[in-house]
């Protein structure tokens, strides 16, 4: 126990995990399935199919295999950038005076900026296996869509983007480094697409939505012989292959024998925290083990903390398939204030039932406070976090201080997603005294989530 | 020899270098002394004094003591960034089809995104020693800025940084890491001195230049109690800080038994490529091993390749100490269409007497090569690099390609100086098939030649 730790702790690389954890296995509430919007029957791999690569298809609803092998090519480009190093937060707990010690896992090191190319990868690889010609999605603030160019180019495959345009018009650097990764970039609603024309036509000069843009994406992949839809975040498949996060995190703390007490992560759609906790919740549904784990979501889209769980639409334009989640309402979107991403309405299915089952707390926090902790964490460890990341920050800085208080040395562990450097309009904001909070009412809660579907 | 190399070759953090390696020992050609403008006789410390922290000031002129000891301040914040991988190009050799094996030393795994840290943090740990209140510099692209601004939060001294004010408009997110890390930035020329008032009122709406920001830096550093200017490049003291990056690759590629046949770095001032070949250089100099170096410059600013050897200004505003060094002449500005850095007129004294003594070769490559290189390593190794590394990764591509010629498994090594996020607009005119080169003619590098000081 008493061995020191070092500030940065690599695994080395034939210690990166060789296979994804599937949570669902070892859950005894099963996350509920996933539903046809139509007729609300299960829905089976088949239907699944003209959308998903076969593969994927079929991890997305398999909720007993616990160990998914990853095949060779992934871990081939997993080299590229991982292992991701766990960092001990040595600069930050002297800059609080905390006898905590603070760990983070950091996923930026890449240059998409985050931990959504560990999804990515694996999403190109299995179109690439299947012979696809190549796949399309959707991107707001830009992080998914650049690392799925990245994956893309790495396997040689098309890959097609549908960004808000508004992003696509206020971040064309987002823009330029998938463009620079081979992708072709389409400010959405474009007039390429059926419902691109037909948003177009009724909304003249929208700058778009996330929800559009998913609908764009799907009816390209759909009618385009060769190319499937992918998507970063929300969904099984994903969770299971951010599971690397935690995997890596906890086989580099157990190497200095170390325990977390509390594991916390920021909360949009559950790719990173689901990712982050699944092995340590693995050991509580095992009954092995005891972790404190908190999901951190921005107060202006609290989707855990102040909505519902009940069944409804996974996108706006109310296209895909139901999931029964933790949700705010598909039609509701966050404040235009609101700087960061996290804000999808709704939560993955897998976190919103272990929620639900009380194996953790969620807290939301407003962006001001989380642009402060991201500044005293950026001149403290050296990092410029994304804001996403910093509401992660915020909640590990405040337990901290509660550590200070008591005099508890507890071990904090929390996920850093990824790099700043492309949201520096917000921290301008910051900077200057002009960031603005929100916290929506409950009535403006009440009043979304009254246009659930009723199942 | 046929141990088997990891994609990153990481050193333990208690193998990072505890010294910094002054190459100037070992030379017995050393560097011309720097010169008083007015009388033309060797600069003294205490001449140094008014504008440099004494110890700076000091290692500035030191060519005789080989080792300087990192003070453990600087090996504490080493440890946030450092060490930096040696990376194996794997990715990079398999889509050359090259038998040659591909090494880079990446230094761009840090928030200010470069090498320039490595300065930075030496230079603000000795103004915080001799009890200073701040320390001022200036920034043109702004790697060395944001890396000074992250060195003075770390110490909690005061930044004043003067920003070339068409690059404080035109890259905003560099001003705003800046500020996040607690610098204030200041567009150059200001009205906040005599210099810049001045210059403001000469040439109204000027958008500045590298020549104008120095001058402001250095008034408000001569002109303030408790403040000193510091530097980024060409200075020996930087080369030596600099050193780090040679000694932790070399240490990396020892570890394996590697010895690099070519070390290629790309070339402005000097720092970087001064700083990666001093102890391979080192043992040159003392016969122990020999090496091909390459310094590779932008055609459109070629100091090594087409400058004159010849005593000259180091800035543009004449107010500096004379060096003598390859130069294009104080008053060469490259054209408006050069994208990246490398664009100062000199090179560091070290280099340059290196160069004339036929230490290392030196070419020049056009911008766009560059970006095709650049683009190529970013699809194929997953790291955007910034322009300036780019000249370095053109060169080591097209070495290894003569490799797939000749059938040599040549050991390359080069050095990855950072990461290009800041860079998007000039990805972008690449994209769109919009960048051209420029190359100076022989009488418009012979007339600005003309204007050297005749010593």
């Amino acid at each position: 126990m008493s061995q020191e730790i070092p500030y940065k702790i690599y695994l080395n690389e034939n210690e990166i995990p060789k296979q994804w954890y599937n949570v669902r296995a070892d859950m005894k509430n099963k996350p509920a399935p996933l539903l046809k919007p139509g007729t609300h029957e299960p829905l089976k791999v088949e239907d699944l199919e003209p959308i998903f690569c076969t593969e994927l298809a079929k991890q997305e609803l398999d909720d007993t295999t616990p160990y998914f092998d990853i095949p060779d090519e992934i871990k081939g480009f997993y080299k590229m950038y991982r292992p991701s190093p766990v960092v001990r937060a040595y600069c930050l707990e002297k800059a609080l005076g905390t006898p905590a010690h603070i760990y983070y896992k950091f996923e930026g090191n890449n240059t998409s900026g985050s931990h959504k190319l560990n999804s990515a990868i694996a999403q190109a690889y299995y179109a690439k296996q299947q012979g696809l010609k190549g796949v399309t999605t959707e991107t707001g603030a830009g992080q998914w869509g650049t690392a799925l160019s990245m994956a893309c180019a790495y396997f040689g495959l098309d890959c097609k983007v549908y960004m808000v345009k508004v992003s696509y018009e206020q971040k064309p650097f987002r823009r330029e480094v998938m463009r620079t990764y081979g992708a072709s970039v389409t400010p959405s609603p474009s007039m390429d697409t059926d419902i691109g024309r037909k948003i177009n036509e009724e909304f003249p000069g929208t700058t778009g939505s996330l929800g559009c843009a998913i609908s764009e994406a799907v009816e390209v992949a759909v009618k385009n012989p060769g190319y499937r839809y992918v998507l970063g975040s929300v969904l099984g498949q994903v969770l299971l292959h951010q599971s690397i996060i935690g995997l890596e995190a906890k086989a580099a703390l157990d190497k200095y024998n170390v325990k977390p007490d509390i594991i916390i992560g920021c909360a949009g759609g559950g790719s990173n925290l689901g990712g982050l906790i699944s092995p340590f919740v693995g050991q509580m549904l095992r009954g092995e083990e005891k972790y404190r784990i908190i999901a951190v979501e921005p107060a202006s889209c609290p989707s855990l903390t102040r909505g519902k769980y009940v069944y409804d639409f996974c996108d706006t334009g109310k296209v895909t398939p139901l999931a029964k989640m933790y949700t705010l309402g598909s039609g509701y979107i966050p404040a235009p204030n609101h700087a960061g991403g996290l804000r999808y309405h709704g939560m993955s299915s897998i976190v919103s039932q272990l929620y639900d089952d009380g194996y953790l707390e969620a807290t939301s926090v407003k962006q001001t406070d989380v642009f402060e902790a991201a500044e005293m964490f950026a001149r403290t460890e050296g990092i410029l976090p994304a804001p996403e990341s910093s509401h992660a920050i915020r909640v590990a800085i405040d337990e901290a201080m509660k550590c200070k208080e008591t005099g508890e040395e507890k071990n904090i562990l929390f996920g850093l997603t990824g790099t700043g450097y492309f949201d520096l309009v917000a921290y301008q904001k910051y900077n200057d005294g002009q960031m603005e909070d929100y916290i929506p009412t409950d009535e403006e809660i009440a009043a979304s989530l009254a246009k659930c579907p009723k199942i």
